[in-house]
Order: structure tokens, then sequence, then C-alpha cells
């Protein structure tokens, strides 16, 4: 994505300059971290928490901020301090995700406790968060009590998210229809992936946000999920970073999921249950290219593509109808663009 | 401690005051979390929250909070929700510290981790963190943007001696000499422990910290965490809440151990480095009995005392000194008092 949106028309100046501030965004997020002076210990600690960050990722958050900033008529480069404590809290989070879930790799390399232990990846992650909270608490700009507010509210409700996801996990349960999934991936995800970045873009103006960003961006950002949960169950999609089927060695709840259940015969949902249900190393990959031909057979990849794009679809014009009440046209238009590049991504 | 020092004078109305707000304290870290509404998955997220909070605790950190927003010419009450806020902290740190350490038990009952798993608890503590920020946010006081860099920077220290200790033990380092404990403990406990609790206590009032704090605060802080390591070492303390020699079993770095490996002789050394980097499952009763003997007989026990006994006077004196030049006679005392009870404690 980090082109823009592929096959819209050619970027104009302002699409042009979100894209370059887009792309200092990297950078923007090392220098809310400790730099890693000397060879101790303490140097070391440093180059641990500018571990997921120097990475890379896409900055997908911070992008969408930035663009919001500039529709509600900000300059967005006063807001690259706020995308850069976002794209941080992603950074984070991400730290604690991956001990969580135990994955394996994060951006290409090892997951972070896979290289140093759970112990001290904890404990990265913390002192990780409380940068973040330095970072915003440095500025002195007029939005910032609003920022942190926003800041304050979006963490707390993506804990509720994950608490609900990891839950479910812990207790072995499948039996989670859409509707659940649905209210947990908002929280989850689309909390901090599309409304955050939407909110803090207009308090970045200004403006107080149009209450219609929360029901437009759980909409945006759930599509958007499951999107990603659909790419990882799709073999043929190479452009994709993943190792295919990740997310049924992780045993990761989806809508996809939640759809197959909801489907199969009680014998299949029993198999598939069995063999999603067990631990995650004894996991063979005969056993999951089994899951997932249950999971195809019982059409849930293209009902959970249907829904995508139905909530995409919704998401998109309960946005449009905000933005019109607020913004100029010339200047919502690269926010309009990404948030097309947001949903529609095959890559 | 929660009758005040022993043996000191009786105590007057502003120490009565004092141990009356500190009893509210366990009270007021609870109004800070989430309320457990509903018994859906949301409210045990909330109820999971509130699980160490609800266990008691000393509030130590958060009661010299108080008698030194009070020495400073506060409202002490004005402080409450600030020295909450610092006992909240404690809290979410112990949830992700017994998740490090991977402690058994917590406050008389199991670490949150043996309850709910890694994940879980991991989020949790995530959670309750945040939920101390909000807390923090939401005051308007004039004090309230000293507070927050305050905070900011203590857990940030903290997080930094924290990885300290927990790179030495995933190292299987025993080879950290008594001025690299120091340093360490320093950070990760006398910080937040004493230092954040006097300059916080001075914001509330008004008044910036004096800069003696900051060194006064280190040494009291390391002089009671070295006070307590060595109440964890002597068999004879029935009054003191933890299993006896439980730092053992965690392969816990204490100034003890740096004592004993500089004045046992190697092949001692050898013996008791090996004894302590054995898996924690697999060390037997009889082979911490014997790695105490070898502490004992290098007379690491009593030399840890003497330096904690030295350090709490240097770090008293510097205090004393410190609050002279800002403090009324009248007003300081409960707080000279509390320091007293803390570093002469024996149980």
């Amino acid at each position: 994505m980090s082109g823009g949106p592929a096959g819209g028309p050619p970027p104009d100046a302002a699409t042009e300059r979100l894209e370059a501030l887009g792309a200092r965004l990297p950078g923007a997020v090392l220098d809310l971290l400790p730099e890693p002076v000397g060879d101790d210990e303490v140097a070391h600690f440093a180059a641990l928490q500018r571990s997921y960050p120097a990475r890379g990722g896409k900055g997908l958050r911070g992008r969408l901020l930035l663009a919001a900033a500039y529709a509600h008529g900000a300059d967005p480069a006063d807001a690259l301090p706020v995308a850069a404590a976002l794209e941080l809290f992603q950074n984070w989070v991400l730290v604690h995700d991956d001990v969580e879930d135990d994955s394996d790799e994060r951006r290409g390399a090892p997951a972070l406790h896979r290289e140093v232990g759970v112990p001290v990846a904890i404990n990265v992650g913390d002192a990780m968060h409380v940068a973040m909270w330095r970072a915003l608490l440095a500025t002195d700009a007029p939005w910032r009590d609003a920022v942190l507010h926003e800041f304050a509210t979006t963490i707390a409700r993506t804990a509720e998210g994950q608490h609900l996801d990891l839950a479910w996990v812990s207790e072995g349960r499948f039996d989670v229809d859409a509707a659940a999934y649905l209210a947990m991936v908002e929280r989850k995800t689309a909390i901090y992936t599309v409304v955050a970045p939407l909110r803090l873009g207009a308090h970045v103006a200004g403006t107080p946000p149009d209450e219609r960003f929360e029901a437009a961006g759980r909409a945006l950002g759930a599509a958007f999920q499951i999107r990603d949960d659909v790419l990882n169950l799709e073999p043929d999609r190479g452009a994709y970073g993943k190792e295919f089927a990740g997310d049924l060695y992780e045993g990761k709840r989806t809508l996809i999921l939640a759809h197959a259940f909801e489907r199969l015969a009680p014998n299949d949902a029993a198999r598939l249950q069995a063999l999603l249900n067990r631990p995650r190393r004894e996991k063979t990959d005969a056993e999951m290219r089994e899951a997932h031909a249950l999971i195809v057979s019982a059409g849930a990849l293209a009902s959970a593509q249907a829904t995508a794009e139905t909530l995409a679809a919704e998401g998109r014009a309960t946005l449009l109808a905000a933005l019109e009440a607020h913004t100029d046209a010339s200047r919502r238009a690269p926010l309009v663009a990404w948030i097309d590049a947001l949903v529609d991504r095959d890559a």
C-alpha cells in the first residue's frame, strides 16, 4: 500500500505530501524511543525497544491519521508526532500479542520473545508503552489533552477486545457466533486501526470528531480484519507476507471460522474443532490442510469475504456522510483514497 | 507497618489523619479500575484487573506519598488519587513481574498467570497500566502535568532496572558485583518506592521537588530492598509473609548473593552458582538449604544488612537536610516516622 491506492487517479500535491510524511513515520517512531548508547545492558534494552519499529511495517494507522488531520484542515506535519505515537502503540501491542499468541515471526524476523525470552519481551513492551505516553506528554499543542484521552480510551477498549479473543482461545471455545466475533474484532482491531486515527486527525485540527466516525470506523476496521483473515487462508496469494494458514496453526478466532462452525455438519464441525484445538507445536501440515478443506467446503471464505464487502460499503458510506459535514471535498480526497485502499487491499 | 512505626511517640492528629487516608487507599485503587458489571467475559476482565488490588497490600508507596504531600503543605486528601495511581502502578507491575519471574503466589493467593494463564495475565496488566494513565488524566488540578511527567519518568526508569535484573537471570549471570547490583536495584525499586513518592508529594503541594530527594530516595529504597532480601533468608522470621528462601528458588539477584560470590572460595562459589542456576521446578529443599548455608558461611547476610544500615543512615540524613529546607518541622514528622519505619521494618 505504500504507493497509494492502485489504479486511482494520479497523485496530486496533497497526496504526495501525505506520502512523504508517511515515509517519515518509521524514523519518527524510532525518535520516540531511547537511543542505544554504548554497549552495556541498558543500551541493549534500548535496542530491543527499537527492534519491531526498525523492522518496518506499513504505517497504515499513522498514514490514515495524517490523511484525517489534513481532511479536517490541519497541517499534516503537525500530526506526525501523534501518528508516530499511534504506530508506537501498534508496536508495543505487537510485542505483547506475539507473546500471548506465541507467534513465531514478526515482519520477517523471529518474534521478540523468541529472541530474548518471554520475561524480557514483556518488559520491553512495557517500556515501549511508557515511551508512547512520554511522547504524547512532550507536546504543548492545544490538542494535547484531547489526544491523551483518545489514546487512553483506545488502549482500554483494545485490551478489552484482546481479552475476549484470548479468553476464547484459552477456553478452547469455538462456539462464537458471527455477532460475537464482530463485537470482539471491532474492539480489538477496528477502534485503534480506524476509529482512533479518524478521531485523532480531527483532534489535531481542533475539530470535535464526528460521532459517526465510531460506527464507520468499526465497520471499516472489521472489514479490514476479515479481509486480512481471508488473505491468510487463500493459498495463491504469494504477495502476502504471512505464512499460508498461519491463523489455523495459531488457533486464531476469525469470522471465517464462525461461519464454518455455523454451517458444517456436526461431525465435520467436531473434527474441525479437534484439529484447531490441538497444541500448536503438535499441529501437522496435513492436519491444517484438512482443516482448511473443511472451511472451504462450508463456503466460509466466500461468505466472510461477502460480509467484509458489506461492512466496507456501509462504513465507507457512513464515513463519507460524516466527512461531507466537516471537511472540504478537496481536502478529503486523500483520506477517502486511503480508506478504499485499506479495505480493498489484496496484498 | 499499618499501625505506624513501633515504639515511636503517640500518634498526633496529623498522623492519625494520614493513617485514615492510607486506610482508604485500597478502595481508592479499586475505584480507578472498571467495575465488573454483569457476568459476561468483559465483566470477568474487569474482575481480573481488580484481583491484585482486592488482595490488599501495605500501600507503602501511597502512604509515603500522602505523608510527603502533607510535609510540603498540601491537604493530603488532595494527594489521594495520585497515591492510588501509584499503588495501581505497583499492582500492574506485579502482574507482569509475576509472569516474568514465574512466581507462584502473590499476597496469599496464586499469582494471576497461575490462575488464568500467561496470555490473559499480560493483557490484564496492560489494561491496568492504561487505567492508571486514565486516572491521572482525569484530574484538572494544577499539578497534573508535573505528576504525569513524574509517572512517565518513573515507569521508564523502573523498566530499565527490571531489564537489568531479567537480563542477568536469563543469562544465568552471577558475576554481578555490589556496585552493579545497587545500580540495578536503585532503578528497579528505589525510584518508584521512595524517590517518586517524595517528588509526587511535593508536586501535589505545588513545590518543585528538592533535587536531593533523588539521592536520598535511591539510598533509602536500596536499603529497603536489601532489608527485604535479608528478611527472606532469615529462617526465624515467622512474622514475615513470604516463604523462607523463596528468593533462592527464584534465583533472584540480591546484594547478599553479590557479597557471597565476592567472598566464597572458587569451588564454593561455583557450587552456589550451580545450585541457583538449576531450573526452578527442579530445585529441592535440600539444595536450597545447602545454598543458604554457603551464603551464611560467607557472612553475606550480615554484610548486606550492614550495607542496608549505612545506606539508610545516609539516605535519612540527606532527606532530613532536604526537608528542612522546604518543610515545617511540625508537618514533616509523619514523613520522617514513615521513612524510619520503612527501613527499620522487621516484619
